[in-house]
C-alpha cells in the first residue's frame, strides 16, 4: 500500500485533513482534524450503521440519549476522572519542554535499540528508567525533571463566577450515568436497559499523533448496558452467527500473541468474558466491523490486565483492528463497570439510583427505618417542619443512619439532620423485593479511528490506480452522473437524472469535465459505487447504463428506473451485477 | 394551551429535561438540557429535514463539513469574537453576585412599571440606567458595582502548557472560515461555494433561562455562503414558491411591528434584502419552518439595526417564530458578513484567502511585482537562500511593500525580511483577472429552538388529551403495534411485526399494556403517526388496521404490505387517508 498516495487522496478528495491549516506554526494545533464534504457523509454513513446494528434491532430496550460535552466538576469527582484520568508528564529543567513520560522513554530506549513496554508503570517506575538510562530532553538535551501525573480533562468555568468549574466530557458515558433515573423511569422501569449516545468528547492529550486515531476532540458512539447481575442472561447470544476471537487474559498474562475462537456462549462459560450482555456486544462489535469491510482476521480482543485496565472496569477487552499503517488498533473497547459508576454518583449525588428486584421467594431481612421526632424539628426548623419531614421521608435510612453515626450530622435538601431529630429503629421484615444497583456493560466505539480503518480497508490499487471499495451503503456518493462526450444533448439529460438524484435525497455528483475513462478512475478512487453513464443510444430510447465500480460491468436501464435501482442497492449493500440478476438484465462489460 | 401539561409530556415523555438533574442543588447547571429517546430522534429528523431543504437539492455547490469545536486563540481574535462576543455584567458590592446588566434593568423597571428597551445600549448608559433608577441587588439589596462587559467564549487549555489558550467555538462558522481555503480548492475553485456545518457550540450565558431557547450548550445548522460580489445572482430565485413576511430596517427604525410581504426577488429589488443569496436562503427558511408546521402567519423577517447587529454584519434578519408561551422567538439569523472574516483571517494568518475572478475585458493595473536580491539574501541566509527566495515567491507582493515600507521588515514563514533583500517595483499591466476575497451570508438556525417550538406548534389537545401532530417524517416513532387485547396469538402476531419493523430500521414500539384506548391516546400524545392494531380478523386473514393518529381514519391492509405502506407514508409526508386513497383501500372509522 502507498502510504502517500492514500494520505494525499484522503486530504485531496476530502475526507480529512489536519483542522487550521492557515494557521500552521501560529498556533499548536496537533490532534485536530476536519472532515471534508466526503468524509463528512463516510462518517455519518458509519455512525448510521452502528444504529443499525446496535440499536434499531433492539429498540424495545436500548434506546438513545444526547446530554451535554460540557459537565460540572462534580460529576467527574464522582466518576473518578479527576483523580485518575492521567498522563505521566515530564518537563525539561532547562527549555521547559513537556513529554509524555511513557512514549518519550520508549522512543528514547528504542533509539538504543531497546525495546520496552511502558503500559501500566508507575510515576515512580517511569521515573526510575529516566534516571536509569540517563534520558534527557530529546530537543536542548537539557536534564528532565521529575514525572507528575498531567489530568487530561479540558477544564472550563461555567457561568460568571471563576470557582464553578466545568470539564469537557472525556467519554460519552458519565451522561448516561447521571441521567440513569430519568431515562430508567422513562423506559417503565425495566432491566435490561441499555442508553447510548452518539457524540463528541475531548482528550486533553499531552503530545497527539498518528492523525485520526489520537484526537484531542473526537466522536465516541457508546452503550451504558444497565443489568441485573444475578439475571445476565441475554436472550439474542444465540442467534449471533459469529465467532469472536480473544487473547484471554491469562492468555496476555502468558505472553501468547494469537487469539483464540470462541463462540460467544463458550466465551462467557469458558470464563473468559464474564457475562453474556458482554459477549452480545463483542459479537454485535465484530459483525458491525465486518460489515464496514474488516475481515475477521483483521480483528481480535485484547484483555486487559488489572493494572491496565481504567479504574472503574472489572473487566476489559479492546477491540483492534489491523491497519498497514498504524499496526493493530483500539477500535472499541469493552468494560464491565459493575456498579462502580451509578454507586459513585449516588454516593456523590445522595440521590438513591438502586433498583428493584422481585424476589423468587421472599427473604427476610433487618432493615433501618426512620421515624421524625416532630416536636425537635419544629424547634429548630420553625415554619418549614413540614417540608424538613418530607426530605428526611425522602433520604435513604441506611445512608441517614451511617451519616449521624459517623459525623453526628447529615445534610438532607440543604437541611441538616442531627441525631436528637430522628429515631431510627432496625426492623425484621419479610420482603418480597430489594433493592440494588444495576451492573454495566459498556461497548464504547471511537468513530474517528473506524472511520480511517474503514478508508484503509477499502483501498487498493488497480494497474496503479487507486480504488475506494467502500460498501455501498458507507460511500459517501452515491452515483455520478457522466455524459460520455459534453455534447449539449447529453449534457441537458445528464443535469436533469443529477437534479431528480438530488431531490431524491441521494448524494450525488455531475461531471462532464475529460474524458469518459478519466471520470471514471477518478470516482472510483473516491469511493463511488455507481456510475450512471448517458451515451449515444440515450436520446434515443432514454436509457442509460449503470456501472459497478469494483467490477466494471455495467446495465443498461431506463431513466425512469434510475432512482429505484440505486436506492435498492445502497439499501441493500447489492452490486450492480447483483441488482442485474435480480431484474434478469444482461451485463454488459464495456473495457 | 395548558405549558404545565405540555412540559410534563415534554420531560416524562422523553423529549427533554434539564440535565444533571441528580446533583440539583448540587451544582451550578442551568443553560444544559438533555434530549430523551425522542428528543434525540426529533432532533435527528429535523436536522436531516434540514439537509433536504438547504443542502440535498444543491449539492453541486453546496457541501457539508466537520470542523473542530475546540478552536485556538488566535481565531477569535481574528474573528473579533474576543473583542467583541460580550455581555454587559453587574456585581454586587455586598454579597457578591453577578447579573446580566440589561435583563436586571428591564426586569427591576418592569417591577415599578416602566418598560425599557436595552438591547444595544453601551456599558455606559446601561451603568447611567442604574444610578438614575437606584436599581439595587434584588436578592440581598445591595449597592451594584459597574456595569462590565464577560465574555461568553467558554476557555479551556489545549496541551500541557498553560499559555495555549483555546475556546469552545460560539459558532460553527469560524470553522468554516478557517477551512475555506481546502474546500474551495476541493470543490475545483469555483464560486459560488456553500459550505454547510451542523454541529454544538457553546455560550457561556451569564444567567440562562427559557429552557431550550437560551443554552449554553446548543447545535447550530449554518451556511457559510461565499460568492462573487460582483455576481449575486441566484439562478434558483424564482423557483422558490414563496412570499418572504419581513419587517424591513427602515420599517423597524420607524416603530412599525407589521411585516410586510414580498416576493424574493422583489425584496432584492426593493433594497429590503442586500443581495439575492439572502433572499434565497430567507426563502428556503420560510419553506423550512412550514414544513415543520410552523404556519406561514407564525413567522417573519425582522430586520435588526446597525448598533443591533453583531460585529461582522453589514445586514441581518431574525426570522422570528411565535411561541405561545415565549413570544416571538429567533429561530435562525440571516447576516451578510460581506468579506469581514476571511479579510481577518488573512491578516491574522498571513494566508491569501483572495480568489480569482475573470474580467469580461481586461483591465490595466498598477501591481507591486517582487524581485529578490540573491547577493543579500544569501549574506544573510547562507545555504537557506533557496528556501527564501522561494518564501519571498509565496508572498503577497502588496503585503510585503507595505510591511517593508511601515516597519522596514517583514517575517515570511519564519524568514525575517528587510527592504535591502528585495527589489519592489510597480508595473503597469493589462491583466484578465483580478483576485478579490469573496463575500458571505450566512443562514444560521438553533436547532434547539427549533426543536421547542416545532413541538410547540405540533401540541394540541382534543378533549381534554394531548395530540402531538407531528409531521411523520418528523416524527420519532414512526408507528406503534398494539395486539387489541392481550391474548398470546395477538401478542406473538405483534412481536413479529415489531420485530419486522425494527429490522427494516422503522422506529416502532410494541405495546400490549391497557385497554386499547388508553394506548391510542398515549401513543397520540407523543406524536406517533401510525397504530398497527392486531384484532379478531388478524389470525384469521393476515390483515391488520393501520390507523391515523390526526383521523383516527383506519385501513385494514395484509401484513405483508406493512412496513412498505409506513416507510411510503413516512418518506411522502402523507396521511393514512392519502396513502389508502392512493392504494383504492376503503377507510374505517371505528371510534
Amino acid at each position: 500500500m502507498d502510504f502517500e498516495k492514500f494520505l494525499e487522496l484522503m486530504s485531496e478528495g476530502g475526507f480529512f485533513y489536519p483542522s487550521f491549516e492557515i494557521y500552521r506554526g501560529k498556533a499548536e494545533v496537533g490532534g485536530f482534524y476536519d472532515y471534508g464534504p466526503l468524509g463528512v457523509e463516510l462518517k455519518r454513513n458509519i455512525i448510521e450503521k452502528w444504529r443499525r446494528v446496535f440499536i434499531y434491532p433492539y429498540q424495545d430496550f436500548i434506546v438513545e440519549v444526547e446530554t451535554p460535552i460540557i459537565m460540572p466538576k462534580i460529576v467527574f469527582e464522582a466518576s473518578g476522572h479527576l483523580e485518575h484520568f492521567t498522563d505521566a508528564i515530564v518537563e525539561c529543567t532547562k527549555c521547559g519542554r513537556k513529554f509524555r513520560a511513557d512514549h518519550l522513554i520508549e522512543e528514547e530506549l528504542g533509539k538504543r535499540g531497546i525495546s520496552i513496554k511502558t503500559e501500566g508503570l508507575s510515576l515512580e517506575e517511569l521515573d526510575g528508567l529516566i534516571r536509569k538510562y540517563g534520558i534527557k530532553c530529546p530537543v536542548c538535551g537539557g536534564e528532565l525533571g521529575n514525572v507528575k501525573p498531567f489530568n487530561l480533562l479540558f477544564q472550563t468555568t461555567i457561568g460568571p463566577y471563576s470557582d464553578n468549574i466545568g470539564y469537557l466530557r472525556p467519554e460519552t458515558a458519565q451522561g448516561m450515568f447521571v441521567s440513569f433515573p430519568r431515562v430508567f423511569n422513562l423506559m417503565g422501569r425495566k432491566l435490561p436497559l441499555g442508553i447510548a449516545q452518539i457524540g463528541k468528547v475531548g482528550r486533553n492529550e499531552i503530545s497527539p499523533r498518528q492523525g485520526l486515531i489520537r484526537l484531542r476532540e473526537f466522536t465516541q458512539m457508546e452503550i451504558e448496558f444497565f443489568f441485573d447481575p444475578e439475571n445476565a442472561k441475554c436472550p439474542y447470544l444465540d442467534e449471533l452467527d459469529v465467532k469472536l476471537r480473544i487473547i484471554p487474559e491469562r492468555d496476555v498474562a502468558a505472553g501468547v500473541k494469537e487469539p483464540r475462537e470462541f463462540r460467544p456462549k463458550e466465551a462467557v462459560e469458558n470464563g473468559v468474558v464474564p457475562n453474556e450482555w458482554m459477549a452480545f456486544f463483542m459479537g454485535l462489535a465484530t459483525i458491525y466491523m465486518n460489515e464496514l469491510g474488516v475481515p475477521l482476521d483483521h480483528q481480535y480482543f485484547l484483555a486487559k490486565l488489572p493494572e491496565e485496565r481504567a479504574h472503574y472496569s472489572a473487566a476489559s477487552f479492546d477491540q483492534m483492528v489491523y491497519s498497514e499503517r498504524f499496526g493493530w488498533v483500539e477500535v472499541s473497547g469493552h468494560a464491565y463497570r459493575t456498579d462502580y459508576d451509578l454507586s459513585r454518583h449516588a454516593k456523590y449525588s445522595g440521590y438513591d439510583l438502586t433498583v428493584e428486584r422481585r424476589l423468587a421467594t421472599p427473604k427476610e431481612v433487618i432493615e433501618a427505618r426512620v421515624y421524625p421526632n416532630p416536636q425537635r424539628i419544629r424547634e429548630v426548623f420553625g415554619n418549614e417542619m413540614a417540608k424538613v419531614m418530607q426530605a428526611i421521608g425522602r433520604a435513604d435510612p441506611r445512608w441517614l443512619a451511617s451519616e449521624l453515626a459517623s459525623r453526628g450530622k447529615a445534610v438532607i435538601e440543604g437541611y441538616t439532620i442531627t441525631s436528637d431529630m430522628v429515631f431510627i429503629k432496625e426492623e425484621r421484615r419479610k420482603v418480597h423485593i430489594e433493592r440494588f444497583i444495576p451492573h454495566d456493560v459498556e461497548p464504547s466505539f471511537g468513530v474517528d479511528r473506524i472511520v480511517y480503518v474503514t478508508l484503509e480497508h477499502a483501498y487498493t490499487e488497480v494497474n496503479g490506480k487507486p480504488l475506494l471499495r467502500l460498501p455501498p451503503d458507507i460511500a459517501p456518493i452515491k452515483a455520478v452522473v457522466l455524459p460520455i462526450i459534453k455534447k449539449q444533448e447529453y449534457v441537458s439529460i445528464g443535469k436533469r437524472i443529477f437534479k431528480e438524484l438530488s431531490l431524491a435525497g441521494i448524494r450525488a455528483v455531475y461531471d462532464d469535465d475529460g474524458t469518459i475513462g478519466s471520470r471514471y478512475a477518478k470516482y472510483d478512487s473516491i469511493g463511488v459505487p455507481f456510475a450512471i453513464t448517458i451515451d449515444d443510444k440515450t436520446p434515443a430510447d432514454n436509457t442509460v447504463t449503470i456501472r459497478d465500480r469494483d467490477t466494471k460491468a455495467q446495465v443498461r436501464v431506463n431513466i425512469s428506473e434510475v432512482i429505484r435501482i440505486i436506492n435498492d442497492a445502497v439499501l441493500r449493500r447489492l452490486s450492480i451485477t447483483e441488482i442485474a440478476k435480480s431484474m434478469g438484465l444482461q451485463l454488459i462489460v464495456r473495457e
